[in-house]
């Protein structure tokens, strides 16, 4: 990146790092505004919402604030569209509506990935279709979304700024969101998925939100157009980058880093980037070997030490994680194109190479 | 109401018959524009939505023209929405993006409904969960509520529209609907529904979006904010007069009226209004007779009839009916202060009145 490389690093980090709480005190208060908008006459739905928000427990009490933190995460959408508001030389607060309208986004299609998918648990709590039914978190998910578009569009209004579009491509991201899901469900059935499908798939269903907060923060903060744009490309590499970073970690992280079994994906036999890139290039033998193991309802110790000495012998390792490399270097890139020309002192901007960089590197 | 009632009379029951295609033209353009926005490298995802809309089949064929007009009814929600605005005075065009987000949206709880009353057909058509699953039925509906808020970004903005709470009131009106859905999936499994909590529970499922209806498009043609809450109060009324009538009908609707058996929701044990006040005005030992019928798997003939026979013991057959005129009242007092100081001839002030009067007689 040009300039700003070493400035003011430690409070980059720090606003990077999720260790400190002005995420949350900008983002808070714009999620309960939208969520007062909740229909308070069906008092359920305002407590899913809560509930999987990690704001209350299941019987509507608040949660402790160290467990509502573990619930909520490192919020690394909204933190993109924050800091990208501030490259631009907006203020946080103004990109804080739009930030909580990405988280509220976010959490909708958790709720319904969640019945999706059959997930019983989401970060250690029992999912909201598991406590009220299916029909019910149908409805606590189409009512976040619809909450989201309230968040953005309380976005403050100015006459340089095109709320209009922002509203538009928000919604537009959310049908890319839902598209990557279809194919990713579509996926499930069929044996023979390619290595480039599923790319397609995660830039839907993963990268088009990080690409929209990166966007959508440059806009609020004064961005034009082609200025925007770069924030874009930016964003979707990282969210590219975050979700091979994820396939990887999936199957090699240890325990310690993941708090999951080493190999779990391949315990839960997720046809996720590695098993694809290995299908792609394995034997007509190995590829039964393989498509034997998956096909079963479970995989036991020896199977799973198969496919890991497979995937050892074709290099797969070395591929993901150059993958992850070369999204990287993707996001470095626009990121710099997006630094030319920026004061040197340019918090936002440092923040953003640190999270770029944790993308690379991150075990968790 | 004043002025306008004889005049052009003609045309406005023209206009609310169905019988023309003037509807299709104003709507379809535009519901096609938001449909291409649907993610086309998921190509699951139009053809569920389109599927859904009646235009084509489950293999993506188009559907002959007389079936397609059969599966999309009588489109009153966007009917409501152009005649408001052509009775303020603006062009039927200017209110067609907002008239194809409200079908939009209507679809979109359409499909997740059919998914949470399990129901296998909607329009002699298999429902879209029964032929992709449920979890691809969740996207479809998921995809058309985002393509909704993209209809409604396409009204043509002027300085004088409030596009930004038009976008805002319709995610409001859409947790009001949800919020309903809420309430009425609670009380499926409770045996004592008050009518009154019934009435909210309708409030937001059914008669929000009539509301909103009339009340955008209303501002779309150029109403002030006094003069659109007279339009939102009329469209409120003609929606529970709408839901009223419909659960009248359920019960004492012939077949030719209504196409299914007598005391259809009998059948069904759907609790409706009128089984609502009977259990409220019943006997305690009317009342267990009637939890005894429906507790069970089904409900014999002689349990039907047993059922009849109570609600004209009790003249809930009368009682529904007043209901029905009450609303009808409501509506045609709100259209009358709307057409106070109007000009005598406004053709979409009769229409809509013909519409409220179709509410009060209408038989399918």
């Amino acid at each position: 990146m040009d300039g700003g490389g070493t400035i003011m690093a430690q409070d980059a980090t720090t606003l990077v790092a999720g260790t400190s709480s002005w995420l949350d005190a900008l983002l808070d208060p714009e999620i309960d505004r939208a969520l007062e908008e909740l229909a308070p006459e069906a008092p359920l739905l305002p407590m899913m919402a809560r509930y999987h928000l990690g704001l209350v427990d299941s019987t509507g009490q608040p949660l402790p604030e160290d467990e509502r933190r573990a619930v909520q995460g490192k919020r690394i959408r909204p933190m993109l569209a924050v800091l990208s508001a501030m490259a631009c030389g907006g203020s946080p607060s103004s990109a804080a509506p739009i930030a909580a309208g990405i988280e509220l986004l976010h959490n909708f299609t958790l709720v319904h990935d969640d019945i999706q998918d059959r997930s019983p648990n989401r970060r250690h709590r029992a999912t909201v279709w598991r406590i009220w039914g299916d029909a019910q978190a149908i409805n606590a998910g189409d009512a976040l979304f619809a909450a989201s578009n309230l968040a953005v569009l309380a976005t403050a209004t100015s006459a340089s700024l095109p709320l209009h579009t922002l509203v538009a491509e928000f919604n537009r991201m959310t049908i890319a969101i839902v598209g990557g899901q279809v194919r990713d469900l579509d996926f499930e059935g069929k044996g023979s998925v390619s290595p480039e499908g599923y790319l397609e798939m995660i830039t839907g269903k993963t990268a088009a939100i990080l690409r929209y907060a990166a966007w959508a923060g440059a806009i609020v903060g004064g961005a034009d157009a082609v200025r925007a744009e770069a924030f874009a490309r930016m964003g979707l590499a990282l969210g590219i980058g975050f979700q091979i970073r994820d396939d990887f970690l999936g199957i090699w992280g240890t325990r310690e880093e993941t708090g999951k079994e080493v190999a779990d994906d391949i315990r839960r036999r997720k046809q996720s980037l590695p098993i694809l890139l290995l299908r792609a290039q394995a034997t007509p033998d190995q590829q039964a070997t393989l498509d034997a193991l998956y096909a079963g309802d479970e995989i036991d110790e020896a199977g799973i030490a198969t496919v890991l000495a497979l995937l050892e012998d074709h290099g797969i390792r070395q591929q993901v994680q150059e993958r992850v490399e070369s999204s990287h270097h993707d996001a470095v890139t626009a990121l710099a194109s997006i630094g030319r020309g920026t004061a040197a002192t340019n918090e936002g901007l440092t923040a953003i190479a640190s999270l770029i960089e944790r993308m690379r590197v991150r075990s968790s």
